[in-house]
């Protein structure tokens, strides 16, 4: 199976934060890679990288980053591929920094950009986007839909029991 | 042609910051539909919009409000489709509470926010998902990258004639 | 007795921030119901349960959310019922993120805004507002009132004995 | 009849902006009195109008106010009565320091803080509490409910023309 | 000795923040008097306190509060002495909400605002404030102005020192 | 009559927002000098403005700049008289740097901090410092307090005259 | 004379805030140019510019943009020169979203960042970097540094004249 | 050797957060002295070491400080040496208050700022400075241009087996 979603991460320290986009990527079965890639460390490879995600096969890219988070940006310059960005709560400015770096794209140029910390979000966008054109990733996407409904039911439930032993 | 973007703004105050997003799908040959509806003030017709925009064909909701700009989330949590979310400089906050209300989403609903007042880049956003599936709209969305590149050098030709007069 | 006040959640997470809510709900003797339910998860129940608030007999919803709080706003646009909004310090903005989606509401449907993780005082201002069909409630409110001033009067005193242990 | 609103205003310059609050009262036909009374300049006379506004048959006081804006919640500390704050976007923070200033009200002493110059919201807020004991207000609010619905749905179909011509 | 400077917190929660403002002051051998009283829960005898405290003899008035920290305002709105407040970081937003609710005040009522958690400089600015009638005061603060210097030139020794370890 | 206020403004474009203070000085026949003089652009002159003011008569030094607005800390650091500083909204921040860079001073050296553009309240504070020993200026203090309030009432007047005509 | 300082500007609508740049470098006799070129638009000829720029004798590079201002970390990246961010007030953010997006560059590629707007501090920056090895330009800025003290001078005698008049 | 960096730290609880640019131009053999020396509390020295900085040999003042953060334009007040200035995350506010009080200087004294706590990027950019004259020097930041290139691409190799073994 060819991957749909590539993953870049501006550091190794990133990856804690963004082991919940893969999960729930996994938990889609939406094959994914991920590297690690600095818009400012290893700026060719960036380049390299956005230039060759679509005909490598990826459909999406992912962009998670602190600080003046430039990665979603500098590879969205790079591509026409959709470029959500991530901004990850790094240092002592906690992801407003970040959001705004991501999210405060010029015009030509857009950053799909999901909340701060929004690793599961990122994969939940992709896949609402690889979607369009894969009917069996709709329905799982629909059933996802009722996870969630279906999941706030069971914590009311535990709530309201809990509430009962209260009185 | 079936409209492929649904643009969705809470007030008609909002059109003139969203007709660059509909000059944008024109020019990139995207048939869409607006609709003026409110997340607070026809609540029922904006669920009603999200649930069957999928069945009306749609691929793509853009969702342009400002203040506490819940209008896309509220979309978002009734399709699977990816919803945009363009935060509108209104108010005296200019436009940062639109920004946290549409990014900030709980895990499981995310909204791919762009820039305040980004009406373009949703829509450019829009093709780029489009473009996914459709081999024609990635070529025009190549071109009009090329087009982005070939205005910086029109400016800066510019800018060179104007910086030798004046010396 | 019948619930007066139906206490929304978006998750039970929530729930240790807003048990202040609740415990002073009781020590007015106001019955209340608590639920969880997301508006961005479970929107059609969300929905639903303010629709039929009011003839379920409550006379105020506080909605308590985190992030991008829609919650209070959604409930509100489903209601008559004052809707008080609680919001929660929860993720890396402390609560900014839920105070300006829950306080910028558009013309037409306010919500009654308390401070950031405020829970006691969302009980406290229903109180208010049910004390002014119900004496007997009005009481209570006058007394806690005398003993906020009163607790203020002791806390003073263990001060001064403090400082002259210091001297 | 009876006024059950009392409008306090921190400066005759707030004027301009609280008149929506006064209209959207008199569209309720809900009996209102306003006056000018500064919490730093004239403190005596807000301690008085608060500690009497219960006996003069007021049963909900807006507080509109700009900077630091004490007003609400010096009110608030000499009544039961519910409180609703209107922060004004007066001066270089447009309001933020007006926000804070009146909704991060200490446990004990809430404010119902609605949106900065949100004073047609601090009117509905007001007719939301005072309908919960009068039937006929109630029908007036669910009334205005569906006109705000319709009100969106005129702007739509304005828009529709609009969008139609612009083919 | 008449105490000369009046220290109200709003809770007694504050005293570990305030201590530094009292040893700074017993420093100075600048007489005080501290109470907790509540701009809201006690808010008639913080008026008592403020109309009073001129005739008392007290010179300066420190008030230092967290949230929306009205307590240096309210207290200035009852008296012509010079009242310093004091943002506590108290709560989600560490002290930003306590600063414009102290710093904004409008014109007529004066509130002289030292840092966020700034009590020493309180007792400070009281000092520079009374030493202008108090020749031996004047001495002290000249003196403490030479240990700060001092302070930083020792300071300044032990980091030669190490930094000679280090090569 | 020896000056007893010393005003240092960082630039002759703040002389609009300072002139505010000045009338009020004049209205409290109160003595002061004013210079335009800069941290950065004229440091040693700072300095020297600083060291000297006490010897030269001055009681209080009333700072007022914007953007990094060091000026009101710089002066501070040279002299033990209080310093009371004036963030000016100056620039794209519109005074939220000046704020910070003066109020946010280390333990050590204070600087009383009015509000953004708050010229007359730095005239007032000054007032109610040098009243401390001057009685006359005491009773000038307690009867502009009159005239606050009774401007409110007025303005009161005029509004209820207003109210009454739009009936 | 070969070119010391490169300008790059995002957009051409940059340039009459960066005309102060280029008017200061003229003042100081420092040769330099000034293009246009995108981080998202032109990423290639922003590569190639910062990749070159040295072996073209620049000695530093000055980058402006507004928004999500990556230009200056951008250029950064391919180069070892000095680099000078000026974030640019564009937009309803003001500037606070260029600011941080220059200045929170992460470690290893540092980005000297001034004022928003600061276009003439970058110019002065560069001269006293270039000045570093350049006698003439040291005293050059020397001189300047004295035309700035007089400046003040002579706006503070003039404040004088005006305030003697006043009299 | 002669040094050539000059690092002023306002307080000795800043080494630990500056000791990063102490290593770097360690690690660059570039030659440095530290001091520490306050703005406000011993700012007789800091304009001393500020105006004998060129002549004592020194190219660059690197000046760190955390909440109302005047040292790095001080410093730059009585230097035409570039200053490098470093905000440091000290207190409530988390550097923003530093930040601005360092970045946003009036027109004709830059402070060079770098991030908040970047002390390794203000290092970096002494480096780029000085590199200008100073070939050896150029080839060591290019070669550590190389290394952060490197140290991408072994924690993407470490990124890509940990992947590995996840399968």
């Amino acid at each position: 199976m060819n991957s749909k979603v590539l993953i870049v991460m501006g550091s190794d320290s990133d990856l804690p934060l963004m082991e919940a986009c893969m999960d729930r990527l996994d938990a889609f079965d939406i094959a994914w890679e991920a590297t690690i890639c600095s818009a400012h460390r290893s700026p060719d490879r960036a380049a390299d990288l956005a230039k060759n995600a679509a005909q490598r096969g990826f459909d999406v890219i992912i962009a998670a980053a602190g600080l003046a988070a430039h990665l979603p940006g500098v590879l969205a310059a790079f591509t026409t591929l959709p470029v959500i960005g991530v901004p990850l709560a790094v240092g002592p400015l906690q992801g407003v920094d970040a959001l705004l770096a991501e999210v405060q794209m010029p015009t030509g140029i857009p950053v799909a950009t999901v909340a701060i910390n929004g690793a599961a979000n990122a994969a939940i966008l992709s896949a609402q986007i690889l979607a369009l054109s894969d009917e069996q990733l709709q329905n799982k996407l629909i059933a996802f839909k009722s996870e969630l409904t279906e999941g706030v039911n069971v914590k009311n439930k535990r709530l309201q029991d809990k509430l009962n032993n209260r009185l």
